[in-house]
C-alpha cells in the first residue's frame, strides 16, 4: 500500500470515528422538554444562519468557478469547488453535532462532572476529526486526480483557494455574528434591563448561543480545515520542486498527516478525568498522548520514506514543539494563575481607562514570545532541510489539527450547555458542573487560537516559499530584495491590509450589535409581559437580524485580501507581490496574536474578579473589567481569528496569479 | 560664498531670530502675582525635571563616549557629544521659553484673542527655529570638521547617534512624565475628590502642567532635532556614494535646509488672525507661506547646484507634498468636523466598551492613507532620482521643521496658559480666549505628530538605504532577499520591537500614574485644609515623585533599540540586520501612526461631547468618552511619539556597526 492510499484510509478512519461518536452522542438522553426546546431553537438558528451564509458565499464562488474554468480549465475549477464544499462540510457537520451535544452535556451534568466532560469532548472530537480527515482526503484525492489528468499541480492550488475563500467568509461572518449578538444582547439585557446573562426573557439570548456555534465551531473548523489543506499543498509543491520529482516529496507530508490522524484518534481515548476534578489536565492528556504517538509514527515514517534522515525527523519534532510552545505561551498570558491577567484585574480597580491601558499593553507584549518561537522554528527547520524542512515543520504542527480542534470545539459546546442549564433553571449542582466546564472551555478556546494563528503564520511562510519557487520555475528573479523599492512598497501595502481588515471587522461588530440592540429594545417595548415571563420573546427575529447584519458586513473585508494581490501584481509586478506577502504575514501575525491573546486576557481578568478578587461581582473594578471584556470580544473572536485565513488567502491568490506576473 | 557656509549663516539667522523673539516675549507683561507664582512653579518643576533627566542620560552618554573614542577615535566621540548636547539644548531652550510664554499668553488673553495668539505663536516659534537652526549648524559644522580631519563621514553618523540617544530618552521620559502626571492627577482629582481639572487644590496640578512642557515641548524638540540631523546626514552619505564624490551631493541637502529656514522665518510673520477669530487658518497661513517660499528657493537652488535638473526639483516638491498630505489626513481623522471623531463620540453613548472599540478601529484604519502616501512618495522620488531622490524628498519634508515645530510648540504654551487662567480664577472672557487657543493647540499637536511620524519613517528609510550603501562599499551583498531566512527572521524580530517598546511605555505610564496617585492621596489625607483652600498642597513633592518614576521607567525601553541591532548583527549577521531595520520601520510606522492619530481622535471625541453633543458634560456618553481619552493619552503622548526616535536609533546603530558585520 503506498502512502497516498494510506492517507485516504486514515482520512476515512477519522470520518468513521466521527460517525460512530455522533451516533453515540445522539443516543444519549436529551433532557427535559424545556431544555430540548432551547437546544432546538439554537440548532434551528445556527442552521438557518449557515444556510444563508453558504448561499451568499455560493453566489461568489460560482463567479470564481466560472473564471477559473475559463482561465485554467475544468479540473482546477472543480477542485476549487471541492475545496470550498469540503470546508463548508467540515464546519456544517461539526456545528450540527455541537448543537446536539450541548443539551446532552447539560443533561449529563446532572450525573456529574465526568459524564459531562466526556460528552462535551466527544462532541468536540467529531468536529476535530472531521476537519483533519476531510482535509487529508481532499488533498490526497485531488493529488491523485492531478496525476490522472496531466500532472499539473494547479488543481491543488485552486483546492486551497476554495478552502481559503470559505474560511475567510466563515471566520468573518461567524465572528461578526457571534460578537454582534453577544455585545448587543448584553448591552440591552445586562446594562439597560438589568437581567442576568443567558436570561430567557432576553430576546437576543438564542442569537447569542447560536453565535457560539457559528463562530467558535463552524468558523474555527473552516479555518483549520483551510490551514491544513494549504499547508499540505504548499509542502507538496515545494517538495516537488526542491526534491526534483522524488515521489517521497509528495508522500511524506501526506504520511505525516495520516500518522497523526491515527495518533489523534487514539489520543481522544486518553481524555478522561479519572478520579480527579481537574478538567484541563484531562484534555491535555489527550493532546500529549496524540503527540507522543505521532512522534513515534513520524520516526518510522521517516525511515520508510525519507531513508531515515534524522534531520527530516527533527523538522517534524520542531512542528510538535511549536504546538506545545504556543500552548505554554498562551496559557501564560491568558490564564488567571499568572501575572498578566492579575495585572489587568488590578488595573481595573482604578477605572475603565486603566483596565484598557493594561490590556492593550499586555496584548502588544504577548506577541514577542510567539514571534521568537516561530522565528526560531523557521530558522532551525530551514537549516535542517531547507525550505522543504520549514514546510515539514508546518505540516507536522498542522497534523495535530484533529486533537487540537477537538479540544477547542469542546468550548462552544460547554458554553451552550451552561446557557441551557441557566435558561431552564437547573439546580445549582448542575450549573456548578457546566460553569466549571465553561471556564475551561474559555481557556482551551484561547489556547487553540494561539495554535491557529501560529500555524497560519507558518503555513503562510510555506506558501510564500512556494510562490517564490513557482516564479523561479519560470526563470524569474525571486531574490525580493529589500533594497528594491517595489518590494518595499509592496511590503508596506501588505502590512497595511491586516490593519485595515481588522479595523473593518471591529466596526462590523459594532454595526451588528447596533442592529440587535434596536430589535431587542423593540421587543421589550412592544411585547407585553416579556419581563414577567408571561410572554415569550421572538428569538427568531433577533437571530434573523444579526444574520442579515453579519452577512452584509462580511463581504467587503473578505474581498480585500483577494483583490489586493491582483492589484499590486498588475501595478508593481512580481517584486511588489513578494513584498506584499511578507508584509501581510508580518503585521497579520502581530495584530492576530495581540488580538486573540489580549482578548482572552481581558476575559479572564473579568473572571478573576468575578471569582471574588478585588471586590468581586458588582464592584467598580468588575465594571471596568466588563468594559475590557467587551473590547476583548471582537478582538479575540472576530478580527483576530479572521486574520488567520486572511493572511493565507493573499498568499494563495499570489500563487494562482504567479504565471501572469512575469 | 559656498552653500555649506550659507547653511551656517541660515542656522545662525534662525538662532538670532529665536533670541530676538525671546527678548520680545520676556518684555511682555507677566501678569498678577498669583499667575507669576504658578508659572514659576511650573518653570521650576520643568527645569528640575530636565536637569535630572540630562544627568541620567549624561551618565549613559559618558559610557558610550568612552566606547566610541576607544573604538573610532576622538572626533567621532566628540561629534556624538555635540549631537547629544545640541539636541538637549534645543529642548532646554525651547522649554524655557515656553514656560515663560505661558503666563504672558494668559495675561495677553485679557486684551483679546489676537494678542494671546501672537504671543503663544512667538513662544512656539523660538522652539521651532532653534531646533532647525541648531540642527543645520550641527550637521554643517561637523561636516566641515570631517573635511579638516581625514574626510571620513563617521563623525556625522555619531553626531546622529548622539542626537538619537537624547531624543529617545527625552521622548520616553517626557512622555511617561506628562501622561503619568496627567492620568494620575485626574484619577484622584476628578474621579475621587470630584474637583475640576487644573484645580489649584490638587497637589498634582503643577506636575500636570510641567508634563506638558517636558513632553510636548522638550520631547518634541529633541525628536525633530534628531530627525532633521539624521535625515541630512543620511542624504549626505547617500549622496557622496551615489554621486561619487560630486560636491553637489553634500551641498544640496544643506542648501535645502538653509533655504527653508529663511522661508520659515518669513513664514512666521504670516501667522496673524487678521480681523477674524479663526485661529487654525492663521497658523496654516504661516505654514503655507513658508512652503511656497521654500519651493521658490528650492527651484533656484536646483538651478545653482544641480544644474537645474527638474527631476531633482520634483523630489523636493514631493517632500512638501507629503507634509501637506499628512496634515490633511491627520486633520480628517482627528478633527471634530469629520466622521471618525463623530463616530467615536456616538459609540460613547452605548458605553465605555463601544467607545474603545470604535477608537481602536479608527486608530487602525487611520494608518492606511499615510502608508499609501509615504509609499507613493518613496516610489515616485526613487524613480525620479534613485535613492538620493528619496533622501532629497525626506530632506525637503524635514526642512520645514522650523515652522512646523513652531506651530506645534504653540500647543503646550496655550495648554499651560489655560491652566494658569483656570487656577487663578480669571474672568470667563479670558478663559474663553485660552480655551479657544487650547482647543486649536490640541489639533496642531495631533497634526504635527502625524508630520513627525511620517518624516521619521522617511528618514529611517533613507538611513536604511545608507546602511545598504555602506555595506556595499565593503563589497557586501546587500540584496537582503526575503527568501533568505536570516533576512526574514531579522524582519520578524525587528517588527516585534515597536510592539514591545510601546507596551513597556504604556505600562510605564501606569506605574508613574500609580506613584503620583499614592502621593496625592497622602497629601489630601495628611495636609489639613487643602480642600477648603486654607492650606497649600506640596506641589514640588508630586513633581519630584513623577520625575523619579519617569526616569526609572525610561531606561529599559530606551536601551532596547540600541542593543537589538547589535545582538541581531552578531547572531544573524548583516542579512539579519537588514531585515531587522525594515521590520522595525514597518510596524513602527503602523503602531506609531495608529497610536498618535487614534489618541487624538479619542481626545477630540470627548471634546465634541463636551461641546454639548450627545448629552454633553456629565452624561454617560461623556464618561465613556473620558475613558477613551484616558486610553488615548499614553497612546498619543507617550508610546506613539517615542516610536519616532526609536525606529531611527535602530537604523543609526546599524550604520555604526556596519563595518563589523562583514
Amino acid at each position: 500500500m503506498n502512502f497516498i492510499t494510506l492517507s485516504l484510509v486514515a482520512g476515512a478512519a477519522a470520518i468513521i470515528y466521527g460517525i460512530i461518536q455522533t451516533i453515540r452522542i445522539l443516543n444519549l438522553p436529551k433532557g427535559t422538554p424545556d431544555m430540548i426546546a432551547i437546544s432546538d431553537a439554537i440548532a434551528e438558528g445556527a442552521q438557518a444562519y449557515l444556510a444563508r451564509q453558504y448561499k451568499v458565499i455560493g453566489a461568489i464562488a460560482i463567479v470564481i468557478f466560472a473564471i477559473l474554468w475559463f482561465w485554467m480549465g475544468a479540473l482546477p475549477a472543480f477542485s476549487f469547488v471541492i475545496g470550498a464544499a469540503l470546508s463548508a462540510t467540515a464546519g456544517f457537520v461539526g456545528m450540527n453535532v455541537a448543537v446536539r451535544s450541548n443539551v446532552r452535556v447539560a443533561t449529563a451534568a446532572k450525573k456529574g462532572l465526568k459524564e459531562a466532560l466526556i460528552t462535551a469532548f466527544a462532541g468536540g472530537s467529531v468536529t476535530g476529526l472531521m476537519v483533519a480527515g476531510l482535509a487529508l482526503i481532499a488533498v490526497a484525492a485531488t493529488y491523485l486526480l492531478t496525476q490522472k489528468f496531466g500532472g499539473s499541480l494547479n488543481p491543488l492550488i485552486t483546492l486551497g483557494f476554495g478552502a481559503s475563500l470559505i474560511s475567510v467568509f466563515a471566520r468573518l461572518g461567524g465572528g461578526i455574528f457571534t460578537k454582534g449578538a453577544d455585545v448587543g444582547t448584553d448591552m440591552v439585557g445586562k446594562i439597560e434591563a438589568g437581567i442576568p446573562e443567558d436570561d430567557p426573557r432576553n430576546p437576543g439570548v438564542i442569537a447569542d448561543n447560536v453565535g457560539d456555534n457559528v463562530g467558535d465551531d463552524a468558523g474555527m473548523a473552516a479555518d483549520l480545515f483551510e490551514t491544513y489543506v494549504v499547508t499540505a499543498i504548499a509542502a507538496m509543491i515545494l517538495g516537488e520542486i526542491v526534491l526534483k520529482g522524488n515521489p517521497a516529496a509528495i508522500s511524506f507530508p501526506l504520511a505525516i498527516g495520516a500518522g497523526a490522524i491515527i495518533a489523534s484518534i487514539i489520543g481522544t481515548f486518553f481524555v478522561h478525568p479519572g478520579n480527579s476534578k481537574a478538567i484541563m489536565p484531562a484534555l491535555y492528556k489527550g493532546l500529549i498522548a496524540a503527540s507522543v504517538i505521532s512522534i513515534i509514527i513520524f520516526y518510522f515514517l521517516t525511515g520508510a520514506i525519507m531513508g531515515g534522515n534524522l534531520k527530516v525527523f527533527a523538522t517534524t519534532l520542531i512542528g510538535i514543539f511549536v504546538t506545545f510552545g504556543m500552548v505554554v505561551i498562551t496559557e501564560f498570558y491568558t490564564s488567571k494563575g499568572y501575572g498578566t491577567v492579575k495585572h489587568i484585574a488590578e488595573a481595573s480597580a482604578t477605572g475603565h481607562g486603566t483596565n484598557i491601558i493594561a490590556g492593550l499593553a499586555a496584548s502588544m507584549k504577548s506577541t514577542f514570545a510567539p514571534i521568537i518561537l516561530i522565528s526560531g522554528a523557521t530558522l532551525a527547520s530551514y537549516y535542517l532541510y531547507g525550505l522543504y524542512g520549514v514546510a515539514l515543520a508546518a505540516m507536522s504542527m498542522l497534523s495535530l489539527t484533529g486533537i487540537v480542534v477537538a479540544i477547542d470545539a469542546f468550548g462552544p459546546i460547554t458554553d451552550n450547555a451552561g446557557g441551557i442549564a441557566e435558561m431552564t433553571n437547573q439546580p445549582e449542582k448542575v450549573r456548578d458542573v457546566t460553569d466549571a466546564l465553561d471556564a475551561v472551555g474559555n481557556t482551551t478556546k484561547a489556547v487553540t487560537k494561539g495554535y491557529a494563528i501560529a500555524s497560519a503564520g507558518l503555513a503562510a511562510l510555506v506558501l510564500f516559499a512556494s510562490f517564490t519557487q513557482e516564479l523561479a520555475k519560470f526563470g524569474h528573479n525571486v531574490s525580493f530584495s529589500l533594497s528594491d523599492p517595489k518590494v518595499l512598497i509592496g511590503l508596506f501595502i501588505g502590512a497595511s491590509l491586516p490593519y485595515l481588515f481588522a479595523a473593518i471587522a471591529m466596526e462590523a461588530v459594532g454595526a451588528a450589535a447596533g442592529a440587535i440592540v434596536t430589535e431587542i429594545r423593540r421587543q421589550f417595548k412592544e411585547i407585553k409581559g416579556i419581563m414577567s415571563g408571561r410572554a415569550k420573546p421572538e428569538y427568531g427575529r433577533a437571530v434573523d437580524i444579526v444574520t442579515k447584519a453579519a452577512l452584509k458586513e462580511m463581504i467587503v473585508p473578505a474581498i480585500l485580501p483577494v483583490i489586493a494581490p491582483i492589484i499590486v501584481g498588475f501595478t508593481l509586478g512580481a517584486a511588489g507581490v513578494g513584498g506584499l506577502l511578507i508584509g501581510v504575514i508580518t503585521t497579520g501575525l502581530f495584530v492576530g496574536i495581540s488580538m486573540t491573546t489580549g482578548g482572552a486576557a481581558w476575559d479572564n481578568a473579568k473572571k478573576y474578579i468575578e471569582a471574588g478578587h478585588l471586590g468581586g461581582k458588582g464592584s467598580d473594578a468588575h465594571k471596568a473589567a466588563v468594559t475590557g471584556d467587551t473590547v476583548g470580544d471582537p478582538y479575540k473572536d472576530t478580527a483576530g481569528p479572521a486574520l488567520n485565513p486572511m493572511i493565507k488567502i493573499v498568499n494563495i491568490v499570489a500563487l494562482l496569479i504567479a504565471p501572469f506576473l512575469l
